[in-house]
């Protein structure tokens, strides 16, 4: 029987176990996308205990806490940080199978060094020993980045957002290269509520008025000008699913001028509208040599009445089974035909697309440049062993592994980054499994080499981080 | 190699061994739902033989004996018990890896102590054996309960039933607890055939007029009320899908009316009214604290022609592929802002949404009640090991194993109970391997109480069955 | 650690060894569904290369070519055969996990002898070994199809098509037989560019007009009595989803004439059109006796660019995301109802229809015939290892594995044949690994029945190729 969370933790043989050991663990890692807030970088911030850096904002543990019964008292009210941590060792241990369970304790060994199981008895001393450690120097967010060999993060950012600490953070000259990321949900999402005045704020943002959906287009390429001149490197949207009706530029106008009257806009008109806007965005980031991407599938703000009371991103969220194919197929051919189809990772929530995924990438993958269309790695509900296995075989067995870019966290924590281990040490294993089996020849230098191209290598090359 | 169906059978390793012998196997059973025919245990009932208790009603078996080519006279036809039986012994060594296998020489083995393979050679000899035993009083239907530990069994009744067996079998004081359960489907599903008389004989049983929709739903809530006096804590519905249409309440009488009148009823009216009776219902159900179960994504009575023949549930079903996600988070939105969201338990049919459900059921998990929202169980075409073992990893893995409310048999069988023992191996079996590969801890006993849980302690406290 | 491909490839215990090696290994093949050339079957073709065999029209490698960033110039473009080989030998490590890399190395061992990896070193040797072998004849195309056993063969076949080539090959008495399947989706599908130009065609070919829908029907039925007189057995559909609209004949026959004077057809009409057609074409493969097969679920032709530059099928298809269920169950019923269901064997190309599949077949499996309603093998992108477990367990879980007619290459390659062992392999593993878990009972000569039955017994019984 193996001990739970040893050195050689999903690692089942002896090939699993060097590819990790001997290929995967060593490299950098680079985070092409999460929602770490750049000010924490820039202020290199210190957090005052353990509730504060890992349960405020962790919409994964109030989930569980919310199933087992715990009131919001102790999860996003007014309880202690002590209370709150507390309620959260209490729950841990009927997190059991749970993708929470082997975080938590990842997190708790790599980053505070403790191997003890955390429940109601351990609560109290972890919470001491982390919070202890935490208001040191070497638990700023720069060290916990640089601690992880964090090299690149790509932060997610809004087009009206001004960059200030990303040029800070580049002036300092930080180890770690924090670069934004393109992220315009809300110049384009035009049924939800307070759309308007953030196209104010754009537009007062940019410096000028925002009266036609051209005027939109032109302050939008401006925005990503602005954002590739800070260094970014890519866009991302998170869609239920993509924009593809048909449309005239008239319409489509003729919609916005309806919105900014401030009539009732039809869910067909949203989606024309949308439409429009998503695929002149496609063509900017074509012309900039950014990489897009698309998180597709989820069903969010399924309660209303607890996003009337904690807002959205509160654990309210969930997985939806809207049609995906012929939409994203749709509007991915309208881009490769007009020569704009701008390198593409495609996310789905949904694991029955997997395959869906897997085999539209291939239909752009047109030998232009190695591994463009991409399936990116399991997201949040799917961020978990059976979720990154189902991605990586899916991919595999329609696509090529080969060429994968690999992990991200996509994680607003700093004590996340354990999380590349957690996909590496899967990686490796399931490689070694195939070869164990005899389905993959006993080359472990191939093999090693293939790991470490998803691991960094392929990432490195494809964002054009070099 | 493992013999086929020792003590061990399912158990790949000590843990799970241990698991399973000691915590779980010692645990009675709570059946939450089943078809079970009231009379029949209220009768205390001797089946004559095992084609009557085994064969008869079994549609699992028909459909199986059916692609074997075998023609409809040895199934629901004119041929002798005995013939029939003959013809499914012969079928049987045909139905390797279907759940029938396992199930079949389980329940030979459990209530009969029959260790052969049934076969074409063995079938005369067990069918002599199983069916002499039938007839001794170790083998009626009470019998069979008490053998398995069966705490409660509840059934699925219509609301126009008066409950006389229930309450016969609580004057008598039989060990096992019988509960009814509502299940109102035809009081819903305004275009099936025979609405009205459905609708005449409620007011008939409730000795008054059913002339507009809100006298139906007083109806209801009345047999709502007398169910409750009679023990009843849960209500269950079969749908296609959850209805979730807009709809005013003149509409809906309207439409009412319509059908009273004998014009046909759109698609779109019968989703309004169906929308609303059901809304009303789980209104009815969160008032008097009862779970609402629901069962999700059948395509019922695919074979017209069979089923003018043999009528429905004969085997003539099959999965549907409905877009579920939409409908389900506005119905259970819309409750929940009532503040009249019961507890609830959503079943699917079709495994490609199990992610879907897993996720869902987070939506509105929101601190009042421990596991308030349950993913069921895998259901019908999915209680097989795979199906078992996908709707635990789901769970596991988006939502909380911890708060499961486990097995139950959905069956019309009083031969059906090992597929509690069944679910349980298999439970056993991900945890204690879960425990062997290092990714849970080497506790044996916190372990045995989670399994413990799933296996009785949830579903008691979550019914109040106490 | 099990060597890479060895004679127990993918064979994880003794009792799958034994199932393999001493039942399924002996069988001959039946290929019912393939896209071999006619004509290079009729001449004994021998190919100038291995390019020319292997890589000209092989969409698979082309796309994974394509994906690791190679210019179309080496793929289908002027490159020489020889560069194209080159090119293939360095891609192919990278192929790692995809069933490429595993089909590669199972064809140049089978074949040729080679058991080398194939990569840019062992490239040039590999391409003048095989190139040399095939231009003997121990490698024409006839002697490759006897060399593993081929006992039938069937290609498909447009209506239009004079079988010239079937015939030649008849008259000269080639122990693999090869026979004709009719494929009439150019009849069918009225929306495609060139409809009316087939339609002229297949007039000529009958020698008579085509005037209206009921002429069309005419001489379809003349063609399918055509093809059977040449020994066809079987037809076959690709369509996205069962056409299964309402219509008139009137409004059908008014649709074609539309159509025929040049008018555009909505959507609507399409589907009228080919509902009407695809049922009667149903009615006539039920009076000849015929199997119908429908390959449902694929995506084609999503980059017009590629489209327009390469045509179809060069490796721009994915997999779709269609409703499946009910059209199928509506277009099935109705047949049924007219006692006009043929044998159908239904091929889904999205995973998350297998469940779907393997309990529709239910619906109509109704005792008249063994194994009447099958569920395909795993197809194109499903046709690999994990694709072919998780239809091989749906089938298992939901219907009876022991009726299934098994495998077919469905390939346009003559090397493509090691894919039956491939499938027989991974179930006799599968078998072989329930026994060792002592979930199926240890009698191999039972199940070696039931393997043989799936290799070969089923699919002669079940096409009459006796």
């Amino acid at each position: 029987m193996k001990p739970f969370l040893d050195e050689d933790f999903l690692l089942e043989n002896q090939t699993a176990k060097t590819l990790y050991h001997d290929y995967a663990k060593e490299m950098a890692i680079i985070d092409y996308h999460n929602h770490l807030p750049p000010q924490e970088i820039a202020d290199d911030k210190n957090f005052p205990n353990i509730t504060a850096i890992w349960l405020h904002g962790d919409h994964y543990k109030w989930r569980a806490m919310r199933t087992l019964g715990i009131r919001e008292h102790f999860i996003t009210g007014a309880a202690t940080d002590a209370e709150k941590f507390q309620k959260w060792a209490e729950v841990v241990p009927f997190t059991a199978r749970n993708p929470l369970f082997h975080w938590t304790h990842l997190e708790l060994k790599r980053y505070f060094g403790v191997s003890e199981i955390l429940n109601a008895s351990s609560g109290p001393g972890i919470y001491k020993h982390a919070s202890d450690l935490l208001t040191t120097p070497e638990f700023s967010t720069r060290s916990l980045l640089r601690k992880m060999k964090v090299e690149v993060v790509c932060t997610t950012d809004d087009p009206a957002d001004d960059l200030r600490y990303h040029q800070q953070v580049y002036r300092e000259g930080f180890t770690t290269r924090m670069l934004p990321a393109f992220r315009p949900d809300k110049a384009i999402l035009i049924e939800r509520d307070g759309y308007m005045e953030y196209i104010s704020n754009l537009a007062e943002v940019s410096n000028r008025s925002i009266d036609t959906v051209d005027d939109l287009l032109e302050v939008l390429q401006s925005r990503v000008k602005y954002f590739s001149e800070n260094g970014c490197k890519l866009a991302d949207h998170g869609l239920d699913y993509i924009f593809a009706s048909d449309y005239t530029e008239k319409e489509v106008n003729d919609i916005f001028q309806k919105k900014r009257s401030g009539s009732f806009i039809t869910r067909e008109e949203a989606l024309k509208f949308q439409s429009h806007v998503l695929f002149e965005l496609g063509k900017m980031y074509a012309s900039e040599g950014w990489v897009q991407q698309f998180h597709l599938g989820a069903l969010r703000n399924a309660n209303t009445r607890m996003l009337r009371e904690l807002g959205p991103d509160t654990g309210f969220d969930s997985i939806g089974d809207y049609p995906q194919a012929q939409s994203l197929a749709y509007f991915l051919n309208r881009l490769d035909n007009e020569n704009k189809l701008a390198k593409t990772v495609l996310y789905n929530l949904n694991p029955a697309d997997n395959e869906i995924i897997a085999s539209m990438i291939g239909n752009f993958n047109d030998g232009s440049v190695r591994g463009k269309m991409q399936f990116g790695s399991g997201w949040w509900f799917l961020d978990q062993k059976d979720g990154m296995e189902r991605q990586i075989n899916a991919l595999s067995n329609i696509g090529l592994l080969s060429c994968f870019i690999g992990m991200l966290t996509d994680s607003r924590s700093f004590l996340s980054f354990p999380r590349h281990e957690y996909f590496r040490r899967i990686l490796c294993n399931l490689i070694g499994r195939d070869v164990h089996n005899g389905e993959l020849p006993d080359d472990t230098k191939w093999l090693g080499s293939l790991v470490q191209d998803i691991c960094y290598n392929n990432a490195r090359h494809y964002f054009d981080f070099e």
